[in-house]
């Protein structure tokens, strides 16, 4: 069974923290390994900075690429450079306004932090009442951690889904509300890995033994990651399939185990597993 | 002193194990905080697979953006899943071809393997030799720590950098033979930056605190990051400038330390310094 169109995931992580360098993009690596341990394949993740021009450009070229799902992280926020939803709004031409529900939800978390005498009192500022106002046809996503929900459209068969960048508040919102959606497109879609380190050959000689595998095992895509470098000679091959039958994986991934293993000890390698 | 498309740089990470997130995009980060402290601009950061058309794609996009630099990470090794040059090749309409210099590199390596009893003997074979074919006009960057040379070449006034995904030989070819090309076209153009620890003001209320010390000092860009979720409370104010005068970047930067420390103190908050 082969990942089509239908199964492709865009990734757009907005924020000039990224761009500086100034934290590790963590968010773009939780996402890709849920949503391929979903059975869904991240094809692009694209990292731009809190500009509306440069947000609407990025959105606006991954619709072009029809993915069947693309997911925002960061820029929800009430600050000034919050601006993914009017970068959102901007790519598919619709008008921001303001969204009952979201509304709803931002009142009551803010009257739930003066409960708990987290804040004296509160009043809906414009700067609380922009984490409410979305793009039309919206549909607001809880937040079950922080205060600005994510935000849920579709435009042109597209599932669009804007998380916060906060990683707390963006894991809860992607395993509460997103989750559900993708399990639905992926069905029984699973993937399925393993690892093994191979020591005593340099990956310019494991390279033919790959290839020849590879092409024996069309549904099982492997790749060699040298580590420190090429001249220490362990290289971790990682073995990777989805399919929607676990024993078929599993039948795939040990014929490749056992065949890559048998032609790296004829070149004179060795092979161990590696914990993943 | 503003900064113009001249000092724009473009990062392409190129790699299937950063679309599912087996590992975090270490060298992205690493890059964009070296780059932002020479002084560049990093304006957006592409991950694709290793993918033929993939890599053509976001290159050809990259190159339609006009930056001074785009530098890629990732795919120059000998297996077939390496694609980086042939996608390079296909984006500019150029052909690949071996190149005397790079060859001489890569077999010099191998002969010191040999010298060093790290391999028995060593034969150039086609997935060898495969590090040595570039596209026509490219001059390889000697790696000092591993076989793949870095590439380098000139397209419509842009400098493109390929380096290999292995940080170390990334991170080494960069310091030897980008900086200096980086130096050049940035000056003493230097980033700046700084940061507070905001505590028992909710982000809401700081927002318009931070627009109105935006305002005033158009130099100076202010970014809140609320630590775990907005109800704690703890909010990482970051303050950075790039200038090419440290007396005035530094000035810049305690002006609005001043002028936002006493907002936040006259609306209840408090503030400390952070090491960053």
């Amino acid at each position: 069974m082969d990942l089509s169109q239908t199964h492709y995931v865009e990734l757009i992580c907005i924020g000039n923290e990224l761009l500086i360098g100034k934290i590790l993009n963590t968010n773009a690596q939780w996402l890709a390994k849920r949503i391929t341990s979903l059975g869904l394949l991240v094809r692009r993740i694209t990292v731009v900075g809190d500009d509306l021009d440069e947000i609407a450009s990025a959105i606006k070229e991954a619709i072009q690429r029809k993915p069947a799902f693309i997911i925002t992280t960061g820029g929800l926020g009430p600050t000034f450079d919050d601006k993914t939803l009017e970068g959102v709004a901007r790519a598919i031409g619709r008008e921001i306004e303001e969204n009952k529900e979201a509304l709803e939800m931002v009142r009551r978390k803010y009257e739930q932090y003066v409960a708990e005498g987290r804040m004296e009192k509160f009043e809906m500022t414009e700067y609380r009442l922009k984490m409410a106002r979305l793009p039309k046809g919206s549909r607001p996503l809880p937040n079950p951690i922080g205060t600005a929900p994510g935000v849920l459209l579709e435009y042109e068969g597209i599932i669009m889904i804007m998380l916060p960048g906060v990683p707390q508040e963006m894991m809860a919102i992607f395993d509460e509300s997103v989750v559900p959606l993708m399990r639905k497109i992926a069905g029984n879609l699973t993937f399925y890995e393993t690892s093994l380190n191979v020591i005593g050959l340099p990956e310019s000689d494991l390279a033919p033994l790959i290839d020849q595998v590879m092409r024996e095992n069309p549904y099982v895509y492997i790749k060699s990651h040298p580590k420190i470098s090429e001249k220490t000679h362990r290289i971790e091959l990682h073995i990777s399939t989805t399919s929607d039958d676990p024993g078929v994986a599993r039948q795939r991934i040990e014929r490749v185990i056992l065949q890559v293993s048998s032609l790296i000890h004829d070149k004179g390698g060795r092979v161990q597993p590696i914990q993943i």
